[in-house]
């Protein structure tokens, strides 16, 4: 944090005392400067910035240290996408009042995942607000000259593939709502558990950033929804997509409540929050995509083809029927 | 803006209409991919991130475009004292509701100021809030390897040096809230609306950058009031500084109330929303510094000295007496 903006000395003392050891990287300067430096290394500097809202993205009663994760991981997840590695970030926190104990969690937070994702504080705001805690981020990663992966290379043909299973944080989110799926779990407390943590802490898979950057024709990550990130996806590469929707990952709490009826497929792949990637491959890279991915630790599945046609992807039942969704994402205005 | 965070269809679209044309950079891609690229071309990448929130940095009834210009403009005056260029950034606006004329004159502000100091749009997010309106910017800056400027480089003997005048946008906020300033400047409107462009317009000195990279052994921007942000600058380098107040540079309307007492010193050396550039400039580089400034167009003032001591900085009157200051800058919380 750099400490020139409406900030008073007790408030600086509590960004030393918090975030300070977070801003390890040499650029930082300790967060006693006006700016930070990236050193670009001859590779391009990736830039990418999402906000989280306390009662839209978040909710005002989940843990402090879930909201700094899921608030920078969002970022890392797009970092992963674009096949780039992280290189650091900087943060703006809105806050309603400084709460030490609240702070002290959040940095905690922040802090473990900044060292795991080796993706370091580098600077950032803290303003006082009248209203809801918000939380905004621009991260930075790196990818050789030229080698990010866009959304606009999706080639007719092209194998879609996704990482890790689709709609769990929609399930998670109604939990925390008190919907339909709570009492359906009533007996399984780790699975409500499960759902919660996918909601609340999402997976970026920045494991596997190196092997989109080698392999994908084009990416970006799953947060709005599957269906409508899609869509974004093809219209920015100008072709379509036909989907098996039985192709679609889902993990097993989510499959037997799709089993039970309790959910539907069209809530699972249109819900928001699942920060996993979307990819397309060629045909002769897949096998090799597949085994580099699991070598990363990574699960991908295949779930449909890109085809050479224009508009909105086609999502097929098991029976090579379309489905009609009524919505594509989720939508906040 | 990259459309992958909770945002619809009919926001993408206002997202097209309004910020594309501010996405002038090719590392932007138009604002259709997740991510910006942001090229080092072997300088170091400067970055820094300022926030304002209605109600706090700004009022609910300014105008959009002054509100966009504003929220640029503190990011640019971080870029400017640190002695580098600007070379872009990305926004982070939170809205209660999209309304389009606002967001029009919010883009049209925002367009016109990128062009002018050359800072192009890369990217952003839009989220909606319950709450007040807030904008969020990470600007980046270009400088030589190993060239930014620090505030930990003040020594003994530099001169203490401060651009354009003091205390403006302070008076200015006083005008907005109907205090004091209002009543007496009641039949002087050009001298009122000059003082509320100051707060609302801050006019960084993005001009003098590389004049500060050249000269200045340590800078910052004044936001906080100058008083608090040499004691910062000074705890930095570890010096403190004698001050002469009767050189600290106010604008005519400023001076005039200043001497008829409805207004003091410590109000506008404690008051926040320069964006002026505070920087200290070793005694045989203060001519030649002044001259380049001269040229830049950038008016500098010499108010005192750094001296070999720790501690807060002294502030001395016309007659050589230290005066004991009640509060050195602004604060929120």
């Amino acid at each position: 944090m750099t400490s020139e903006n409406k900030r008073p000395s007790g408030e600086d003392s509590l960004i030393a005392r918090y975030f300070k050891p977070l801003a390890t990287d040499p650029g930082a300067f300790a967060l006693d400067d006006d700016a930070a430096v990236l050193k670009a290394r001859g590779e391009d500097i990736v830039v990418t910035t999402d906000a989280i809202v306390e009662g839209v993205h978040f909710l005002s009663d989940d843990p402090p240290d879930t909201i700094a994760r899921k608030a920078l991981r969002v970022n890392l997840s797009d970092i992963a996408a674009k096949g780039a590695l992280p290189a650091g970030f900087v943060l703006t926190l809105a806050l309603r009042s400084v709460d030490e104990a609240w702070l002290a969690a959040f940095a905690g937070g922040l802090g473990e995942d900044a060292r795991s994702f080796a993706c370091p504080l580098l600077g950032g705001d803290t303003v006082s607000t009248p209203g809801p805690l918000m939380v905004s981020i621009t991260a930075f990663g790196r990818v050789s000259e030229g080698k990010i992966v866009h959304r606009s290379g999706a080639k007719p043909g092209d194998r879609v593939m996704v990482t890790g299973t689709i709609g769990d944080a929609a399930l998670g989110l109604d939990i925390l709502n008190g919907g339909a799926v709570t009492s359906a779990l009533a007996g399984d407390q780790a699975a409500k558990e499960m759902l919660i943590s996918r909601y609340r802490v999402p997976q970026p898979r920045n494991a596997l950033a190196e092997v989109v950057r080698e392999y994908a024709s084009a990416a970006m990550d799953v947060s709005d929804g599957l269906a409508g990130d899609l869509t974004k996806l093809c219209a920015a590469s100008r072709v379509s997509a036909a989907i098996e929707t039985a192709l679609v990952p889902t993990s097993k709490p989510a499959a037997a409540l799709l089993g039970r009826g309790v959910t539907n497929l069209e809530a699972l792949i249109s819900g928001g929050d699942d920060y996993e990637i979307l990819c397309t491959v060629s045909e002769d890279h897949v096998a090799v995509f597949a085994q580099d991915a699991a070598r990363a630790g990574i699960a991908v599945t295949s779930i449909g083809k890109v085809i050479a046609e224009q508009g909105a992807p086609r999502f097929m039942d098991a029976h090579g029927n379309a489905i009609r969704l009524k919505r594509l994402s989720y939508s906040h205005f």
